[in-house]
């Protein structure tokens, strides 16, 4: 037998169950899933079509980001600086109606997609409008991502009326269920405070019908709690448990401003997080207790959100940024550990999207999504700890190889 | 006349006073200094030996950073995700005792000056010992740097005697004195709780009759004030001004634990301030108060510390991280704008190490200290803002060309 590719002769940084790293390592690659991976020797009689050779490279699983807008990169640098409501209301939404239509949705969706190819990212979780372009963009593109359709109870670029938010979500979902093995519809409400309590059981329920992710914005702001009509003293995460929105299939994104309760809410729902620490701090809005959830076992990954608040796509410095911001919030060191911080960008960023029997680690029977990291750098010299060098020295452009289910979409730097 | 070289056709930041900015911009450089700045059209008529084009490109004041320990870069990520005290004394004192020596110092001064040029750095101020040996790295790299000889009351590689420390700082100043017109020596009196009183004045008068500036940790962690004898109530930052320590020649390193009446002492005396965000976070140090000091305008500089507390010597990223933290600190997305961000790194870094005249902005009379950043990049699309994608989008490797002092040494992103 002829298997397709071996990435050889690389540091394999792994991040299957109990961490394991092998020198020399290699990866074999067949019809787009992971054959086999060790020792570069064990594999010197197999047969194979290409050979990578990975030498003085980290050989890891592509990394996840776990929340985007896509499409925002057309508005990335637009208004920065500003107060909350000044950049929403002042800058993002009139931009929004100005620019946002079918056309410019798959333009920016296909930028922003090489802008994460090119940095190693190799699956996404977005939500936006117009989302079928954005379904598009990542069809044509070869990565892997969870796209859901935005649902509001405010006119949306696509869904004029309100009234149907819910339908277009479905719609949505209908259409691009089964289309390709990397593309994962999803509905993504966009908030309790700009979806009715109806919205959200309604979009909830349809989401679990069809068997889909559930995302929704949750406490991104101190005032959020303010904005919510009927919460009866209710914490945000108390309501949304009492709507049933809460559970293994809901993907809370923020989860800023909750307490030690709202944790104990998440953790017995088996709800999952998205923690987005650039756009937290560039938009002041706070930071997630997100040593806390991870001791207690709640997935979450780490997401970027999109290009109007971060302004990149950048999970290598989004990695460093998460694991110093909780260490100084926390006084404390030891929080955030580089290991912690990597797993959130690869196997728990999986876990939190309902992806992790397809990817997030380098493991027989996953899909082949696989970068190669160049550490043999300045700034990344001496190595002492792969993760330490991973999460404090490596660059985005340090990537050099991008592989998405065994498609190679990034060699030598550059996009294929 | 014949010019030297012309930077021609760039989107000119030039970080002089009222920022001023210009498109299709061009730089005119002779004798390693700036002849004039203008669009390039004004500089049609000259005549000059070689012509750069910047087109697309941002063409902006070289970085300066204003707090490292060059040599360190052998400890990166050596020990990361620990306690303080672990870290240390369990750590890096005994690697510093077993691999700190005039070769190795060298080698890896040479190393992070590598790291640092090819990442648009074209100053920094060290503190260091063997910095003699810093010193012949910095006249042989070609950067533009202060070198500060370490003083403290403990046996220290190269000083074994304690007694002979301030001794040891002032030969090396003497030495080095008039050597280059790029190195600035320095004496770094590592702090106020490893150094007695008797030292402290010692070294600043030393420093002060020499001409030179005085460099000292203050205030890094909350527990420090315990750690200092003799402050009978004060703060750390009272103590130094009763000493006679604080005055417009003396670098206040990371003063993170200062209150108000500290941040008044610190004006009134016009001391500067080098703020390292990025090793404050990791080793959770604190956050300082830099944003008031700013506004009461003291010049604060941005620094990285060294490598086994950050772990590289990135300016871009630092930039990135200072802005987004004290925003989130504060709760306030206002505070510390993108172009107060990039004066921290260049016009005020200069101020903070008194170099001010000779470098920080481009303007005519200073010395050529001029960097090309390509922002011709999917991370770095659209720009609507040069301060913001400079800020927030730049990354480190998207500096093509790193001129000092007139002479190029980066080019095409690789050292000449």
């Amino acid at each position: 037998m002829e298997y397709d590719v071996l990435i050889e002769h690389g540091l394999l940084v792994t991040m299957a169950e109990g961490l394991p790293v092998v020198e020399d390592g290699a990866v074999l690659v067949e019809n787009g899933g992971i054959a086999a991976y060790g020792k570069t020797n064990e594999f010197s009689g197999h047969k194979v079509k290409t050979r990578i050779n990975a030498h003085k490279k980290i050989i890891m699983p592509g990394l996840i980001n776990c929340h985007t807008h896509l499409p925002m990169s057309m508005f990335r640098g637009l208004a920065d600086d500003l107060p909350l409501d000044v950049w929403l209301n002042d800058h993002v939404f009139p931009a929004e109606a100005k620019h946002v239509n079918p056309e410019s949705v798959e333009k920016w969706s296909l930028h922003s997609i090489k802008e994460m190819l090119l940095s190693g990212t190799t699956t996404c979780c977005d939500g936006y409008f117009h989302e079928d372009r954005v379904a598009a963009a990542v069809l044509s593109s070869g990565i892997r991502a969870v796209a859901g359709q935005g649902v509001i109870d405010f006119p949306a670029p696509g869904v004029p009326d309100p009234k149907m938010n819910i339908k277009a979500a479905v719609d949505f979902v209908t259409e691009f269920k089964n289309r390709s093995s990397l593309l994962y519809p999803s509905i993504f409400c966009h908030s309790p405070y700009t979806c009715s309590r109806e919205t959200l059981t309604s979009a909830k329920k349809a989401a679990n019908d069809l068997g889909v992710l559930f995302q929704i914005h949750v406490a991104e702001t101190k005032n959020e709690v303010h904005l919510i009509q009927g919460l009866g003293g209710m914490t945000i995460v108390e309501y949304l448990e009492s709507l049933g929105i809460l559970d293994s299939n809901t993907l809370m994104v923020h989860s800023v401003w909750i307490d030690d309760n709202d944790m104990g809410i998440i953790r017995k729902n088996h709800a999952r997080v998205a923690h987005c620490p650039e756009s937290n701090m560039k938009l002041a809005s706070g930071i997630a207790p997100v040593p806390g959830l991870i001791k207690m076992g709640v997935p979450v990954g780490l997401g970027t959100d999109g290009c109007a608040s971060n302004n990149d796509h950048d999970l290598f410095s989004e990695m460093d940024m998460a694991a110093k911001l909780h260490k100084v919030a926390l006084l404390d060191p030891c929080v955030m550990d580089a290991r912690t911080t990597l797993k959130m960008a690869t196997i728990e960023g999986a876990k939190a999207i309902g992806l992790d029997k397809i990817t997030g680690s380098i493991e027989k029977g996953k899909r082949a999504d696989i970068i190669l990291v160049d550490l043999d750098k300045p700034h990344a010299i001496p190595m002492y700890d792969p993760y330490s060098s991973i999460v404090y020295s490596a660059k985005s452009s340090d990537v050099t190889l991008v592989m998405v289910d065994g498609r190679i979409l990034v060699r030598d730097g550059k996009p294929v």
